[in-house]
Order: C-alpha cells, then sequence, then structure tokens
C-alpha cells in the first residue's frame, strides 16, 4: 500500500458526516481536518474520529502542506468559490452533489482543476452503489447492445422542500445514474420538462422529463413527492438486451431480459422492411449476485484512486456540468410549457 | 323484464365474435342478424347463435324494422359512414373503438344522431371492466377529493403494429379510462407528446404523453412496445386519498390509500405559506372487493339501457370524440418535438 | 408422420371434453369415439367433433378394432374395472387422476396392463406443463445436485368438497410433481399427516404432509382451502442449487439460485467438522424462458409416443399408484394424530 | 412523570448494547450499571452512557439499593441462577429470551418472582413490534372472530449454528409471537416436529412444527435455514376475518381480508350440514397504517409499566416458560419420527 493521502473535510452538517467517517475508515485516506463556521460542530465531529483536528478557518486549511485534498460539504451556493480556492492552493476537490448552483458555476471549477492539473470529482454517490456499477460494466461490455430507452421513475411520498422543487430534489439521483452508465455520457439532444403543483405549494412537487438521446433514442425520468407508494425502477432497454434494475427489491434489484424485438434492416421501402422482418426473443431472465458494499466507501477510493492515477475520476466535474446542464434546460422547458430545450453540454475532451 | 331489442352485428372479423357473444347471452338483447361482406364469415358466425341469420348487404339490415339497433366492428375507416348510416335508418349505433379514423368524422357521427334523437355508443371496453366502474364510483363520490395527477403506465413485449404507431395502438385504452373516471372527461389544456423510434420500425414504439389539466393538474402516459416486462398500473391522486390500479395484481387489483400531503391555504407569501402548513398522512390502506363480471356483458347492458332510458351512454360520442382528439394533438406535438398542442374538445351540451 | 391410433373417450363429463378436445387436435390421435352412459351428453361431445360417433355401451367400444387406447375420464371408483376390461381387450389405457380410488385397485390396473404388454398412464397433467417438465429436466442433469428438500404450498379459498378431505383435493397435485421430478420418483420413508377442521365441516380443511426423502432430506406439503390468498409455490433446494416454481407469477414462473450452503465432510467429529467447513454460496439467479404449450396437448402426446415405442410412460401406472399410496398413508397418520405412517411403494422394476 | 427506576444491564456482550442504548434513552429509566465479567467490555458500553458506572462482581450491583431492576443479557444456561439471585435481592427482572435453558429452570425463576412478588419479564422483543402489537389487538377485539389456523413461515439462507438446530434459533420468534397474540397464549395440544439435517450438518437444519390448538384450529411452523428465498409470512385464518403478516413487505405489512368460509351449524347429520350451509365471503381488504417505533424501546417502557402498576408483564415469565415447553416437546417429536408429543403447560393462575 503506498502512503495515505490527507484530507480536509469542509462542511460537519447533514452529509459531511458521512464523508468524514467513511474517509477515517478509508486506507486511502488519513482524515486530517474537519472544518466548520460552527466551532462546536466542528469539535465534536472530529472527536469523533481519532487524528482528526477541528478548524473554523478554511485559508489554514489550504495553507497546510500536509493537506492533499478536500471534501466539500456545505450549501450548493458555496461550492464554486471554495473549490476553485482550494485548486489554486494545489488541493484536489471532492464536491457534494450538486456540483454547483449552476452549470457556469460549476464549469469555471472545471477550468480551475485543469489549470492546476488537479482532480475534481463530484460525489455522485448512488452510481457507487453495487447496482450501478453493475449496470455500467453490463453496458459497457455490450451486453445490453446499442442504448434504446431509459425509463426511470422514483417516486413516493416525500417531504416537499422549501427551496427546490422535485426536479432539482430527486432527478440529481436518475440523471447522475443515466449518465454514468451510458458510454458517452448523458448528451440530449433536448429537455422537455412538464411540472405539476397541484397543491398550490409554490413549486413542482411531481414532474416528468424527456431527453431525446439521439438515434432515436430517448430517456424519461417521473420524479413524484405525492405518490402514496414507492417506486426506484430504471428499465434500460437495448437491442440485445433489456435490464430492469428495481431498487426496492434485496432479493433481485438487476434482472436481465434476454428478451425485445429484433428488426432486420433491408434495403426495402419503410413498410415491407418493418413487416418483413420484426421479430421477437423471449429468453432466459438473469439477475447477478451483487456484492455488499457500501457506496461512499467504493467513491472515496475512486477518489484516492483518481489521484494517484493522474486521471479523471469516474464522476468528474464534467459528469456534474451534465446533470446541471439537464436541470437547467428543464427549469427552462418547464417555464415554457413543455417546450424542448437545446441542452448545451461540452465535448467531450478526449 | 322489457321485450328485447333487436340488434345486428355488422363486421365479423376479430371483434366482432365478441360483440355478437355477449348480445346473445344478454336477456336485454335479440341477435337477429350477422352482416359481413363476406359470406362464409357471416355464415359460420351466424350457425354459433341460434336465431341469427347471415346477411352481406347492409342495407338490407338497415331497411329491416325488426332491428333496433347496430353494432358496428369493421376497420375504423368505414365507421363514420356506416354508422351515419344507419343512424339515418333509424338505428341505435354500437362503434367499437377508435369511433372513427378522425376527430372530425366522430363529430359527424354525433350530429347524426343528435338529429335523430338517438343513441351513439364507443365501445370503450376497459371502461366496464369492474376495476375501473369501482375508479369512477369513488371518483364521483368525493373519496378521492379534489385529482391532483393521474399516472398511467402500459408497457410490456408487444407487435409492432404495421399500420398505428404506439400511441394509436395502446393509449386509446388509457385515455378511455381517464376520460370514463374525470368527472367532466378527459379535457386537457394541451398535450405534449414524444415518441421515440430506436429500431427504425418506421413508427413510434413508445411514447410519452403528458396532459395538463387545469388548476395544476396533470395526466400522464407511458406507452412502449419495447419493455421485457409487463407493467399495466395507473396511479390517481387526489386531495383526500390516492389510488393505484394495478391491472396483474388480480389478488388486489385497487389499493385506496389513506396516505397524503395536505397543504393548508393561508393568506401569506408563498414561502412561508407552504414552510408552515405542509403536512403528510400516514392512514390506513383498503382494497375494495371486485365482482367477477366480464366488461363486454356489461357494456352491452349499457348500451340497452341508455336506450330505454333515453339518455347518453356512459362512454358516449361525444367521449369517443375527446379520446380521438387528444391523439391527434398527440401526432402533431409528436411531429414537433413535444411541443404542447392545444387540443379542441368540444364543450359539455349539458 | 405414422399414421394416428384410434381412441376412444369414456365419460363425457368434467374432464373429458377437455381430452376430446386435445385428442382431436392431436395429429398422433383419431378421436373416434365419445362413450357415455348418458346419450345426450355423448352425442353433444361427440357433434363437437368431426368424425366421433357417440356410444352407450362400452363393450361395443372395446370390441372395435379400430379403436387403439380409451381415454377413461369417468369417476374415480369406476376407473379400475373399466381400465381392467379395456386391457383385457387389448387397448392401451390413459385415466384420469387420480389413477383409482386405491392403491390395491390401481396395481391390479398395473398387473392387467402388464400381462397384456399394454400402455397403461395416469393422466397426471400438471406433469406436462412447461415448468414441471424444465424442473424434471433441471434435476435430471444435475443441475439442482442431490435433492435436499421440496417445500410445496398449495393454498387459497377453496371449494370445501362434499365427499374427499383437503389432502384428496389438492395434494394429488403437489404428489405427481414431486414424483415426476425426483429422478427415482415418489419413495418417502413414511408419512406424518395433521388435518385440521376448525369450522366442523366433517372433513379437513387445511391440512399438512411430511415426508423424509431418505438421506436426511424431507418433503413437505401445505394444503389449505380456507386461505384468503393464493399461493401455489414450490421451493427445491439442491446441493448445488436451489429453484423456486411460483406458479402464480407468469412473468417468473422458475428461478433458479446459485446460492446456498456447503458442507465439506471431514473425517472429524461432528461438532468440529460443522463449524470448519460450513461456506455459503451467494451467486446469480437465473429464470429459464418457457415455451408456452397446453400441458394436455404435450400429456396425449406422450401418451401416443409410449404406445408407439413400446415403453412405459413418463407418468404410468406405478406412478399413479405412488401417488395413491401416500395419500392412504396420509389418511392414516392423520387418524392417528399425525404418527408417522410407512408407506408400501413397490421397488422400481428396472 | 413519575420518578425514573434504577436498572443494571447485565451482560455487555451481543444484546446488552441494545437493551443498554433504549434504557438510557427512556425517561422511565435510569441506567446506573453496566456489569461484565470482563471489566474493559463493561467500561466500554457504560463510557457511551453518561452516568452508567462499569462493574465486574454481579453481588455489588444486587446489593445496591438505587437499583430497582435488572436486565440480563448473558448467556442462556446463566439465566435461571442469575435471575433467581437478583429476586432474591429484591429486584425486577428482564431477561433476554429464551428464558432459560429448560423449562424447569423457567418455572424455578417464576416461583422466585412469586415468593418475592416482583416482575420477572421475558424478552420477546418481537412481540413489541408495531405490527405484532395491531395482530393482538385485532384479534382481542374480535376483529378475526375465532382463531382456525396460524400458518408462519421464517425461512431463509441462513447461518447454521453451532450450538443449536433449527428449531431453537428461529421458532422462539414465531412461538413467542403465536403466544402473544392468542387470548390464552400459546397452549397446544400436543407438538409434532420433523426436522431435516439433509447436509450432515450434526442439526435439523429445516423443520416443520405443528401444534394442534383444541377445538380443531393448529399453528404450523415452518423455519428453514437452507432456503435461497427470505420469507418472513404469518397467515392467521379467523371465523370472521383472515390476516395475512408479511414482514418483508413495508408497504403493506398486514392485510386484513373480509374473506372466508361460513359454515352455518344446522342440526343435521354431518353430510347435510357441510353441503348445506357452506358460504364464502369475498369482501374487501384492509391494511392498517402502523407507527414507526422501535420495538426494544416498546419492551423496556412495558417492562417499567408493569412494575409500578403492579401487574405482570405482557410477555412474562409464564409467556417464557410456554416457548420453552413447546421447544422441549418439539425435541422430543422430532427425535420420535414427529410423533405427536404432550406439552406440559401451567394453566393460568387468573
Amino acid at each position: 500500500m503506498t502512503d495515505s493521502l490527507g484530507i480536509a473535510v469542509i462542511g460537519a452538517g447533514y452529509w459531511g458526516p458521512n464523508l468524514a467517517r467513511n474517509l477515517h475508515a478509508s486506507a486511502d485516506w488519513r482524515l486530517d481536518v474537519i472544518c466548520d463556521l460552527d466551532p462546536d460542530r466542528a469539535a465534536a465531529l472530529a472527536a469523533r474520529f481519532g487524528g482528526a483536528r477541528p478548524e473554523t478557518d478554511v485559508g489554514a486549511v489550504l495553507a497546510d502542506p500536509r493537506i492533499d485534498a478536500v471534501a466539500i460539504a456545505t450549501p450548493a451556493r458555496t461550492h464554486a468559490s471554495l473549490a476553485c480556492a482550494a485548486l489554486e492552493a494545489g488541493k484536489h476537490v471532492l464536491v457534494e452533489k450538486p456540483l454547483a448552483d449552476s452549470g457556469a458555476h460549476a464549469e469555471s471549477m472545471i477550468e480551475a482543476a485543469a489549470a492546476n492539473r488537479l482532480v475534481l470529482m463530484a460525489d455522485h454517490t448512488y452510481c457507487y452503489t453495487p447496482a450501478v456499477l453493475k449496470i455500467r460494466e453490463l453496458i459497457a461490455e455490450g451486453a445490453l447492445g446499442d442504448i434504446l430507452f431509459l425509463d426511470s421513475v422514483r417516486i413516493n411520498l416525500g417531504l416537499i422542500q422549501p427551496d427546490v422543487d422535485v426536479f432539482w430534489d430527486l432527478a440529481p439521483h436518475d440523471l447522475s445514474v443515466i449518465d454514468f452508465v451510458l458510454p458517452d455520457g448523458l448528451r440530449p439532444e433536448s429537455v422537455s420538462a412538464i411540472g405539476a403543483d397541484p397543491l398550490g405549494a409554490g413549486r413542482a412537487c411531481l414532474g416528468y422529463l424527456t431527453l431525446p438521446l439521439g438515434g432515436g433514442a430517448v430517456a424519461h425520468v417521473h420524479v413524484n413527492w405525492l405518490s402514496p407508494t414507492k417506486v426506484r425502477q430504471m428499465i434500460i432497454g437495448g437491442t440485445r438486451r433489456t435490464l430492469v434494475w428495481d431498487d426496492l427489491n434485496p432479493q433481485q434489484r438487476l434482472s436481465v431480459y434476454d428478451r425485445g424485438v429484433d428488426l432486420e434492416l433491408q434495403t426495402l421501402d419503410g413498410v415491407e422492411r418493418a413487416e418483413a422482418t420484426v421479430s421477437y426473443r423471449l429468453g432466459d431472465t438473469w439477475s447477478p449476485a451483487l456484492p455488499e458494499r457500501e457506496a461512499i466507501a467504493v467513491m472515496v477510493g475512486e477518489f484516492a484512486a483518481s489521484i494517484r492515477e493522474g486521471r479523471a475520476a469516474r464522476t468528474d466535474g464534467a459528469a456534474g456540468v451534465r446533470v446541471l446542464r439537464v436541470l437547467e434546460a428543464a427549469t427552462a422547458s418547464a417555464a415554457d410549457g413543455g417546450a424542448p430545450v437545446a441542452v448545451r453540454i461540452p465535448e467531450p475532451v478526449s
């Protein structure tokens, strides 16, 4: 094992303790500092992890040469300035989702990371669950073939948030997962969003996102705070196989169906072609065993690995930007009655 | 029991035999004639029901004074001319869905029925299942309160139709049910539809319909021929209760949840209002027992009752028009990338 | 295709029409006669199948040289005498379950078949469903390893039968399936049965059968007429894999779990051995696709094949005897408060 | 609020920390002492709860006049001597299940409690879950009518225990719940048990218990360490309604079916009676909302309440004895091939 990396957690509120606990437990990391504007909160959290010292001054953290990286778990509106300062100070940066409060701010963070040749990682935790890691692997190895559609449903009786609508509250989970499993990431041609506020709560409490993906493929997301039943399900249809991820069924979270429609393309006119060559497969179903691993632990391991290997993290700043750009387009579309809005996703650098 | 009414079934193809079997078994009806252009087909079907004679000439049927009504089960493009001729000849008319091949044709049928003071009924069979009848009753008596949203999913590995897309193939079921259970019928402010043809089949194989209903409420329909799993589910959220109809769960088709979000409206500004007064109910769930009855039998009984009582059928011509107008708007919206398209629904006459 | 075989159906009551329909539709068979003591019933059923003539006299059927085989669908108490007469007359015999009204009668039928070198087949219809055929195949090829346990549940709100208890009404299904899938058939060391009649209906309305199978393995059957929920499930545990058959889940009737406990046997004392070498497998789950085929059609095909190939049918007379012997032992055990009762199963002839 | 009661937890191993955490959080209790033979373990646990002191000497605990009660969480073989010593010293006693290592030992504990007029309570934790409390309440108020049968299934891929068989490992949960919900407690006429050890593990790894309850009613328990699927389900059939408790379905743990068989008893002979008057109800299903409460917290509240009110705890020593007596009879029956074994349950005192 190489030496562990020094890290500071900035923000000791809701998510910071989860990060701190997993960083403390990881052999990759040495949790040196818990930083929070509230000295009591910083001290209480630091006390739980031997070796970590509390801090209230971010400047002192960034000036500490033993700190290799920071994990930012503060309110979203502060992410960009904190991250850019850390990157300027030579620290690698992990940021709680959403990466920033706007796509523009997120892009400034990417630029700072690139300029300083440092890792900027978005903590899209869900992507590091065993189920999503397996989906990504299956798609990458071609088990599903070309992706035809993704349909994601995330509904339950949820807390109506005071500051964000249901799209910004729930859809980041679906979008970051779709971004993670698609080989080229989330690159819709446009976004159509229709939200509804039937209770008059002042913001959308349920909504639908439709994302044409090019080549006739489409992604769709249904998010809803008003459903009495809880559903967490994604269907991913491909030319070879189709996958269903039912996150509320611990006994069979993933099902891969060797079942589908085959369409042989021929040089005939449209009608004959379709009539002549549609065929149906009704093959076996397969449910891969999944390991039991905590997603945050895998995520902090990926952060360390990307730093050591000098490569982008699997959920890098660009992934964070893609999710934000889709959410921004959704807000614009919803305000325009669902009219499709183009999304400006930066081209992959490679 | 009053005397039975004489009826002719026109069209002995796929659906005609189902109508004939139920009309023959009903004490309301006297099945007199099976009419089909193909004399063998007419004769074979008539032979199954003692007392019915085969015919190939529609004119002869319409001239027969013993015939009170006709049930039309021919291709959709022939519905309007056949129905109008029958109505002009003084016959009540039942028409297999879709009511016609266009909203304009369907409206001409309504006019002919009104001019002749006869019953025109759309055979929206699904509306007469015990589950849907119960949903209509629950909403009518206020058990759900005001309707906030309807979310319908109808997906499975389905036959790709050679002549219609997935909206016209599957969504009529969802739309006719929504029309049936809403007290004022299906009257969306607009229709947004996005279809996808990821296989290049020449028509949409999966698609999403979003229908703002006014007052912040919304209906949404997901239809899909490419799903390996079969789902037939509708969630109807109301201010008092929420209902889930799972048609593939014969042991508990309907669940009524006394669970939801309450929002007390106060004369405060928007943010305070929502923060102060959101509350959550987590009450019991209730699943009403449903009788075992064949929907077509109930439907032909409704046809007879509407004639005898001189009233509109529950699924009258206007219901058929509303469904067609939404489908036409969906086609227009899908062609325009999902932009919302206004729907021209005639006002209720009442 | 070889020439079809001539067959008569004896008994035109509840099950006879199903046999007649499938025999008529089969290229293996030529349905020549429908025989019933009630001439109208015989005539009505024969009229449905062109070429079949009605009969009321069994003697005439047995004397007809064009008849190769008879299918008996009369009350169980008449099976033995009818079958023996048919076998003496040189006809192959298929018998609706139960094979006879007692094990002794069933054995007389086997003797008559053997003496006349003819096929005697029990119509254990359930064994010819795609799911059970697949289970038999998986066990035969060793996919499950050695069988450790079989647990079968068949419960729902069922009709209380006037003449038989719940064991004789429902358990024949479970027992004939267990007999079919086990490589050596159903050969329990003993039978313990406890029935309950909590309503005072005069016979057991729910009951439990426990069947030690030798080598520590066990089969268990729960049958129940009083359950508000319907369950049709069998779990079959093996040393290599475990299988769950859920007959009410058409989307995933069979699940094969590569999951289980491994116990390495070592020459140590008992306690150490178990402690040292228990390990757990948590592998994938697999659900084989099953063809859509009607079980009776497959069954009548097996009857023809066994005749043509001069071999025992898969569900031969001996299978019928094994099921009856277990049921008789269950009755004896239940009368003795559940004390184990030995079962006299004839050895396989091999 | 009355003053809190002083308590010591004896045993700081697996279960003691759960008791300590809930006692510490309860306003009813003042957690004074953590006692364990291992001083480090006692100190570490005491340090987690401000105000508790570690001890290694039970005698010192029992001599402390501030201690009103002890909670015993030591190995089962030590329960009787510790509990009797505590009761002799004037302390109320709560004992982790099983109450003792034998029915005889447990009865000596009851005698000591009675002689000293102190509370002896069995920690049958499962009985204090919201679902089981609701079942008890429904039966007590007559919602199910007379109980006809209880069928409990508790199966999954479980750890093979080195020292106990599957009956003693899993069935105490089912038996203590059945004891809790039946108005007169668990009083079977006899016990039939068949265990199977198909892997040669040295003890039963799956087994079936059948318990005739008198009046034709019956309880049955299926416990299994070798099942690849996890099931936690109890069906309780009554003359008025039937209840299903599915503990793995958090969205609908309890379902109450107004569905069943009615049998009108008449003064006719047996056959006519049953034929004439069986009728079937197919009413609604109802799923009561359940509060979210931790069972141990409710349990320690019941311990305090029983002390303050000078009454027996809901799960008192007698309940613990009944469970042990059934387990002992099961062991005897299993050793005798499943023959029914009488159970000696003390009569209720009242």
